[in-house]
């Protein structure tokens, strides 16, 4: 018999609840929140937990079912989505006091789209795969619109067969999925994948506020490095000099989008890493650097393209 | 009546040579000696200039017209073509001693395709303009390969009417042509270009030595961050690490390609444009100064997708 | 009765043991076994214990207990000298299996001298003192020589009277101590005193690598910083070009002082504490880079003036 | 006979000039106005130019003779030093019209103080020299108040017994002495002990920003840096952080000193330098970046030791 929380204010029976054999999403930000809009959208009964009231209430007023704690979802539900802040959060969902793996189960298919430590992710699957649950990390990217949009790529690391059976639910939120075949591969392949755009956005930055300086025009310079060498997404898709776009941050303000931040705690993570490992990544480490400073400047909550504005009024 | 030097062996008479309304080409190099190819198998007369008797015999030998002089060239030739490896050079083939300055006329369309500081540029296009001639400045960007294959971009800077005179020459020998509206603005466009392209380069290195470190493949690294916001000219054209493309240097011991003392010489010219200009580009001078270590260390000669053995090894 | 390991080979009876009131060390490395040896010198009796079983044989054959645990160490000694190489050491000596926190009494007077996270001191400290011992922390300054000689600096944390009691034992092993007060801070003055050095280190190849190249004499550069506002200790006495100094690690092969692999892990604490407190560190996170790169280009034994070569070389 | 501009104004006769042998001095700013004092506490006359009027009539008060131009005070004096603010300004100075090659004699001992590029230097100094006049390099450390004192520090190239002339003068106005031997290695030696002395205040810096926040306090953190292996000049004379030290510039907002837009400036003649020399000075840059970022951000007229601020509050 399942256990819940008094706290929760739900109606439906719990018979109604396995009938449908509910999806379980833990974390309900920017980026779970939409996620599990997505799911809803495509036919999955939720059941949703978060500490933020508000965040669970508004997916309750369209159906979904509050748990109170990451255990509760567990008991409800064979397959659980888990999109948190930090590697300590991710810990404590998973295995600490009133955690998931209190109520572990061999019918579990754990899923993390959590930005953390790989080296912690290698860590945890190993436990839940020996206590016999199924656990892959599938970090992703391409930020609040991509999860608005369900076009967000998956980095999917675990077995093959795990693979497949996660695919489904994965399709529902998101346009690409790359099966980064070993475990916590997914984190890894996160993790460099934004050590490198923030080195490409601030790459945009230098070159247009240098061209712009010397007396280039801002859409010409554009046009030219994306028909050439210089061409990356940073460019293309989002580019940090304000009006060249319309709907990116760079023309609103540097609103919404991949706050410092948040990018910032990835570029701490593969710095964490690249120092077990040994390996050097002395860009990376300088753009952290900067992040630092623009958050120290009152900027963390400001789109990353905003590095354009910070290397111009240095400050 | 044209002087030609002694040293000079060609066959062909002068009438045919004013019949024909040959193209000078001066600067044999890597590039020029490509983007001379191009213009003969485009049906152009050449007549040719360079310090290295083998570069400008080979040449001739395809039929073309040798020259000893910068003047000799602008005697010969309405539209010439330069394409030097300094400013300097620059500077002595249009102004110096047995330069173009000396037979200077209003027919002369004269191009740059090297890559220079644009502040020189800036006043050695006024001078010529004051004097009557035309002068575009249009450097290139996609290397080696480009300059063979006829694909290179040109950014071209200068007058609209200017742009539209160079057109069909420049056709010949590339593929895109981004015009950059006023004078100067091509090497402008260039330096930034590739400012960009370094720090970019290395951005994918750092990413792929920290991801195959930690255990990630690194196909699967290479086609995650080719579909995802990490996505770069480096990494799609020119991946840095070997083994995962065909044709590309990384895969031939980093031989050939955008070799790392040129590439370094931008990056200089764009550090001193930006100190001239007082915009801060940390990113690109901590670039350089690897750059400049690598040539210490003996790899000068290596294409820059090197970037990556180096951090690697760090030799 | 204190039990003593059979693996242990000491002939001096425990009755002449306790009488004389021996002083514990655990950790005799480069740094410990060398203040092992002044604490002999001024008259304290010692029991040691180090994993590698030469470098306890060596403290033996002078007169010293060998014990096999560190609760071994802690049955025999009321004062505890700690001297080891990572934080994961530590916790093990103090908190792990046969470790000394199972046999903590309220007389033990405990003093460690590594360098590691100060985060984790401060745990440590806490549990300690809960328990009723008296615990500080005492990072050195002075490198291998400084150990040698008796001339180290110690940097000590804790209350004012763990201070007294401390001090006449760190006499006999150094010649500045420096009371920082509370809890820790001997950890933090160690990183930041060892984050500045590198950097100043760092500032006086260059300046060395970039006079001598433009043809100033090694000799008058140096003396000129020495007496200018560029002097620091890393010219005035570890001067890192060859052959100025007599006794210093550039004068022979860079063997020897304060090598790169273990500096690299002060720096590493550094930039975690950095992270952790949200502090812009952006010279020593360069630094930091160069030293993994020294020690990928195989470097890592060498004394850290090495940067002058390593800069200069590019390998 | 000497023909003296219209516009300056003095009374006494040019015979009484002579027969006090008066030193022209050019460049009356923060620098050269200081050292003026100097001299004529020394019993100097003094011929003075300036392009600022109040800079020359705070002279002529204290009883200097004004000049126009170089020239002028070059048909006065046999012994001028010259205190300019860039590489520029001194060649128009020495040999530009109305400069003092006009009425070079060989009875001529010119100084140069000012921080200029050294490659500029030696091309003067050998102009000079073949046309029988004596020059010397002697840039000067110590700053406004090392000015203001008399307690400079001159580094001096050129001959020996060129050296052992300008002795007595700089006696008047410096502390130290320095002999460089070759020409233009004063300016050499300048500019390697400012890039590092750049460097060491960022040491300084980011150690002290780190260890406050760690939780220790600032003056012990300060003591323990001055008596260990990390002691620099940026502590022990020019402290960074706020109220340790009376009659620094920290200590009063961080106003007079050695200002970041000057400090800028050497450190981008060293770039320049190491450039053209080939040689790697990657904290140099990274620190140039810094400046550059700190001028944009509105603190070019702070003394350097604001980088603590800037690191800080990245603004």
């Amino acid at each position: 018999m399942i256990r819940l929380s008094q706290k929760s204010c739900f109606t439906r029976t719990l018979s109604t609840l396995s009938s449908v054999n509910p999806v379980g999403i833990i974390g309900l930000g920017q980026m779970g929140g939409r996620m599990a809009d997505n799911l809803r959208k495509h036919g999955y009964n939720l059941v949703v937990c978060d500490p933020v009231a508000a965040n669970v209430q508004k997916h309750v007023d369209q159906g979904a079912i509050a748990a109170v704690t990451a255990r509760e979802v567990a008991e409800q539900c064979d397959t659980i989505i888990t999109m948190l802040p930090s590697t300590a959060t991710v810990e404590k969902v998973y295995l600490g006091k009133d955690g998931m793996h209190e109520v572990l189960r061999s019918e579990h298919l754990l899923l993390d789209s959590s930005t953390i430590d790989p080296i912690f992710t290698k860590q945890l699957s190993k436990e839940l795969h020996d206590r016999g649950a199924t656990f892959v990390d599938a970090p992703v990217s391409g930020g609040v619109a991509g999860a608005q949009n369900g076009t967000l790529t998956f980095m999917v690391g675990g077995e093959p067969e795990e693979f497949e059976r996660v695919k489904p639910l994965l399709k529902a939120m998101g346009k690409n999925l790359v099966y980064c075949e070993r475990l916590a591969t997914g984190q890894i392949a996160k993790l460099c994948n934004n050590l490198a755009l923030a080195i490409q956005m601030a790459s945009v930055a230098e070159a247009m506020n240098l061209g712009t300086t010397l007396g280039i025009d801002p859409k010409i310079l554009k046009n030219i490095m994306d028909t050439s060498t210089s061409s990356c997404w940073s460019s293309l898709v989002n580019h940090p000099y304000p009006g060249l776009m319309e709907n990116v941050p760079s023309s609103h303000n540097y609103e919404g989008g991949f706050v410092v931040g948040l990018h910032r705690k990835d570029l701490g993570l593969a710095i964490d890493c690249a120092k077990q490992a040994e390996v050097s990544i002395p860009l990376t480490c300088q753009v952290h650097q900067l992040y630092n400073m623009m958050v120290a400047g009152g900027h963390g909550k400001k789109d990353f393209s905003y590095m354009l504005q910070y290397l111009k009024n240095g400050k």
